[in-house]
């Protein structure tokens, strides 16, 4: 079978609430990335973030230096996020990746676009309550053939984000159309915590995805689940070819105590060898991946 | 087993291009609907048309003229269309269903709540383009709330539109924060012709629908297609205990010649019986479904 491709989510915008090991600063983000490559990770995804107070940063120096930092020390795949949709205008989202992108140093192997439109309102089961009610996740198809065009001429990768099947079809849409080039890495994300915008994390809901990818079109596909504990599906997505995006930007994992992202990969790491599936390398995960 | 409830969608804003038997006016509605009521259905749904040119109207004149005609001559279950999400505001997308819901003569059963937002572009397969590009289906969280108080208000039944797993587990959030009263009649929407909103109109993409229901929420479901054939999956639905959405709004159904709308129908009812599943009367489907 093909090797398995671990990515790490390293920080998104969690807070330390509760777990502390979440990454903000260019250095803090490169230490734990350093720590995850040599645990088996290949790809390091992260936000800039304040740091000092871990708020939400769009300065594209703190997306360079800490891609900087990381190229310095590992061969891992870098993918900063795309800015998020509060900035006013799909360029907005998109200056700080075609800033990286002057510089080879900085230049990101990968971009992350998700490939829909989605409500994304937290619902809070308790106390059987909406928590925001129009929080819409807005990305039209104008803006994503924007965001396509703009980081290919960029030279970097897209990364297909897969709410749901519509954004499957969608992205087999665009690869077909020319706007992306295959293999197009695709992740699947499921929701739980409250967020309803994805499938659930579970071995069902993952199922629910995996299964609709065209036979056609190479779509390596990884999976993760923002706001639950991803483990219980980790054997299942091994078992079906599909690869592992995990890390305490998603969730705390404090069933683990208060882990560092490197103990979660570590952890998946260890679930593939013991299935009998290799864990790819940077260089491995590249050439799988077609870039550079 | 359950009995099967037919719905028939009867015209949407279908043309009249591939089929001449989309009815438009009031009168043409009614005698369509006559006709499917004969031949097993027990739920009508409907959108507003110009008599004569067929445009898309929003004149509650229309909406009530056609209620009154159907229940004149029939039991079936009235359910008119909301309106377009082009109206300017959620108040006026629910206009006509307050003032017809004002008259017990013209009040509808139901009205159908997509509940969610998705973009909505078709994609045109032979020239590899997407026909448009900015067209965004619009329900933010706080809409469908005021959608679901509002035609609770008014004495009429949700349906619950579902496009994808988010939106049922959106709408089971629903009857937890106490919005919706079950049973919720919950209407699974695949997606054909280039639309990619929805699940493929296959039996897979109906079944990662129907395996996402609680079991703990009385959300009986019906499935639809818009674009496509649903006569491939009208076997797993009725295997499954689901109920059927069928009508030349959604399909032209140029493959059986140019049926009229009752012809669907009555060929579902025909392989329900062959499958030993029985078609549920007006009468006991609006027991099935908690009406009145």
């Amino acid at each position: 079978m093909n090797k398995l491709i671990i990515e790490v989510r390293i920080n998104e915008y969690a807070s330390r609430k509760h777990n502390a090991n979440v990454p903000f600063s260019p250095a803090e983000i490169c230490e734990e990335a350093l720590r995850c490559w040599r645990a088996g990770a290949s790809i390091v995804h992260y936000h800039a973030r304040d740091p000092h107070s871990g708020a939400p940063s769009a300065l594209s120096e703190i997306y360079g230096e800490t891609a900087r930092r990381i190229r310095d020390q590992t061969d891992l795949l870098v993918m900063p996020t795309l800015g998020a949709w509060t900035l006013p205008s799909p360029e907005a989202r998109m200056s700080h990746i075609i800033e990286l992108a002057r510089d080879p140093a900085t230049r990101p192997d990968f971009a992350p676009i998700d490939m829909g439109t989605s409500n994304v309102d937290a619902y809070d089961a308790r106390n059987r309550r909406f928590i925001s009610d129009e929080t819409v996740y807005l990305n039209t198809t104008r803006t994503l053939q924007f965001f396509a065009r703009t980081i290919r001429e960029a030279g970097v990768r897209p990364v297909a984000v897969l709410w749901n099947v519509s954004a499957i079809r969608t992205t087999a849409a665009f690869v077909e159309a020319g706007l992306f080039e295959e293999p197009v890495y695709s992740e699947i994300v499921l929701t739980e915590g409250g967020l309803f915008a994805g499938n659930p994390g579970t071995v069902r809901g993952l199922a629910a995805m995996a299964d609709f990818f065209p036979a056609s079109i190479r779509m390596p596909w990884t999976v993760m689940c923002a706001g639950g504990n991803l483990f219980p599906i980790v054997g299942a997505a091994i078992e079906r070819g599909g690869h592992i995006a995990i890390g305490l930007g998603d969730y705390p994992y404090t069933e683990l105590g208060t882990p560092r992202n490197a103990e979660l990969v570590e952890r998946v790491a260890g679930m593939a060898r013991v299935m009998g599936r290799e864990v790819a390398t940077p260089s491995e995960t590249r050439s799988m991946l077609g870039i550079g």
